[in-house]
């Protein structure tokens, strides 16, 4: 079993999960609470998960994390681990679940509001402590097990990005074998969720190339792998690559991201939609790779390069192909948002915290293009 | 001014010096020791340094540092450690100067003789404390600044590599200022330290993605900056580059190395010829690509992409032409080595802890072959 140790301790490979009763007790957690979804229930991976804890039939359970985790889940969350007296966390399922996860280890540790850690207002400064964390993912996408961040839909209807070393897993349990199951779709928009947050870091002009270089290495798996996924489940191999290059997208991330995000980050609000984050990011990636194109030439030849595309090629044509092989969808449009809304997307999408780490300077007036493009 | 923060926190940029005084604030150092050798105090590095830690007049300064450090010399440096009641060292210089600092951080925190950590031995798990030690590399070579490992000749003449996680420094300040003066000579041979680190941690056989990502970034940036740095030292963004790829090259290798520098060690402990271990690496290399031909050949290809070749590429050969280029010697005949001194060599690379993670099986009879390759 692969042992990475860069950001956190991450245990990867077939059969990691049973190292899950170790690291609660390494962790000294005692009573967990589970951050999980109905899905991940219905799939059968919470009894997989409960199967390999000892006296697991007492644990408390969260299964409510919406498919964009909110403010009032995280409470409602939160509300049960208090009531349990727990003292740690497993975040079991998408980077939903584990987002919701995240954000009770926070509540845990710090008490107040969420409000109080946003972190555009120097809020990841008043992070004292967070219970803690084992993160354990059942897509292959997030990457939110070895990541800094959660993002949560606040109840005034802001979609936030919380960022901090400290909200980095104690440990991640890495464990392809949990995604065998996961229907193409879903394998196709959280790939492609992996597939953006390499290439977003990459193109983020904040200096850090060994992060570069694990998002080079992670968007060359992915890229190689996510069809064979889609199209055969129960491909080992490329079930592996998968999970491997999501957790390596959110290492490269600690660079920040761009304005695939901004604009995910704004749509996914949206209450009455319930977009999907990767399928938002996928949808979008090919307008900002147009966008970006001569800001960072060498860049974008080794992106290419680890594409297995020439020099020169054009990636946003890439994208568009690989998204359509794949199953998803054409344009924003296609997923439901229409003109009308854009107005209420530009401003969201200036104010994420990922807009701060474009390559190329995005106001207003340039994300209301953006959008119009991207329908 | 980037700060990297995978294995520890390395403040990376011209002009990082200055973040030294902080930093031993942070640390709890209130006397600390500087580890360095001759050649640092002689370029002036010493003065730089001391020259923005306020009151440094007291300092203990130990620079007596070997070339290929010793343990004498690591019991010596200890001693002054001890009298001077520190409680943190500052190892500046190459990576000699930093694994004595590492050394003496050891003895400092875990008490015996070094020989009692020997790995080979299972001495990893008998490191109870080390002391904080921050880590200034004047080199761009070894890496040691974020390294797990440290490199001592024995009182009995054998070379061993010690390698714990808890001997990665607590922080690491890489400031290529630092090495805008290293003569050509030691710029080549360090440099392609750094080469070997990347492309032998790339080839071990142990899983890990992240740290490969990292070495073929680190390979590329060396692979197209030595030259440069090599023929003219002022040339700032060749020097950053090599500084980096330096780094990274120990942030690759905690997938372990393999027989180059089995072979390096066993020769870098001769005592009359005081061989350098860069340079030893950069011309056992083209020998030990040769012999792993054929064992990855995916690998292969990836490296000759990140060093600008065709995949398919004679890798030994454009080795052999860049160590030409940048005037190394061609063999270890040409540094020194006979023959005769074969037969003494062969079973310190065996006992070598990169033995252990080679690509194809190396026992005695195959490093006997090697090092008349070598030759």
């Amino acid at each position: 079993m692969a042992i990475l140790n860069y950001l956190t301790t991450t245990y990867f490979d077939f059969g990691a999960i049973r190292m899950l009763p170790k690291e609660l007790e390494r962790l000294g957690i005692h009573r967990p609470l589970i951050a999980t979804d109905r899905g991940v229930r219905a799939a059968g991976l919470l009894d997989t998960v409960l199967g390999v804890i000892p006296g697991a039939s007492s644990i408390p359970i969260f299964d409510d994390t919406p498919g964009n985790p909110t403010e009032v889940a995280a409470l409602a969350a939160f509300d049960l681990y208090r009531s349990n007296e727990c003292d740690g966390v497993i975040g079991l399922g998408g980077g939903s679940s584990m987002d919701l996860g995240k954000a009770v280890a926070l509540l845990a540790g710090s008490g107040g509001s969420l409000d109080r850690y946003d972190p555009l207002t120097g809020g990841a400064r008043r992070i004292d402590r967070v219970a803690p964390v084992i993160a354990i993912p059942t897509t292959s996408g997030t990457g939110s097990e070895v990541s800094v961040g959660f993002v949560i839909v606040m109840q005034d209807g802001r979609k936030l990005t919380f960022a901090s070393p400290k909200m980095i897993p104690s440990v991640a349990i890495c464990d392809p074998e949990l995604t065998l199951g996961l229907p193409a779709a879903l394998t196709a928009a959280t790939g492609m969720d992996a597939v953006t947050h390499c290439i977003e870091a990459i193109l983020s002009p904040v200096v850090n190339p060994p992060a570069e270089g694990i998002g080079y290495d992670g968007l060359r798996r992915a890229w190689r792998h996510i069809e064979r996924a889609v199209h055969d489940g129960s491909d080992r191999e490329a079930r592996w690559n998968m999970m491997m290059a999501s957790t390596e997208g959110a290492m490269a991330f600690v660079k920040g991201l761009g304005a695939v995000h901004s604009m995910s980050h704004a749509a996914g609000r949206l209450p009455g939609l319930r977009l999907h984050h990767g399928t938002l990011n996928a949808v979008i990636l090919p307008t900002i790779l147009r966008f970006n194109a001569g800001t960072a030439p060498d860049k974008y030849d080794r992106l290419a390069e680890a594409m297995g595309l020439p020099a020169g090629a054009d990636l946003a044509e890439a994208v568009l192909a690989r998204n359509a092989a794949i199953g998803l969808p054409e344009g924003l449009g296609a997923m439901g948002v229409t003109e009308e809304m854009i107005p209420d997307l530009v401003p969201h999408a200036v104010a994420d915290l990922s807009s701060r780490t474009t390559p190329r300077t995005v106001d207003a007036e340039v994300y209301r293009i953006l959008f119009h493009a991207a329908l």
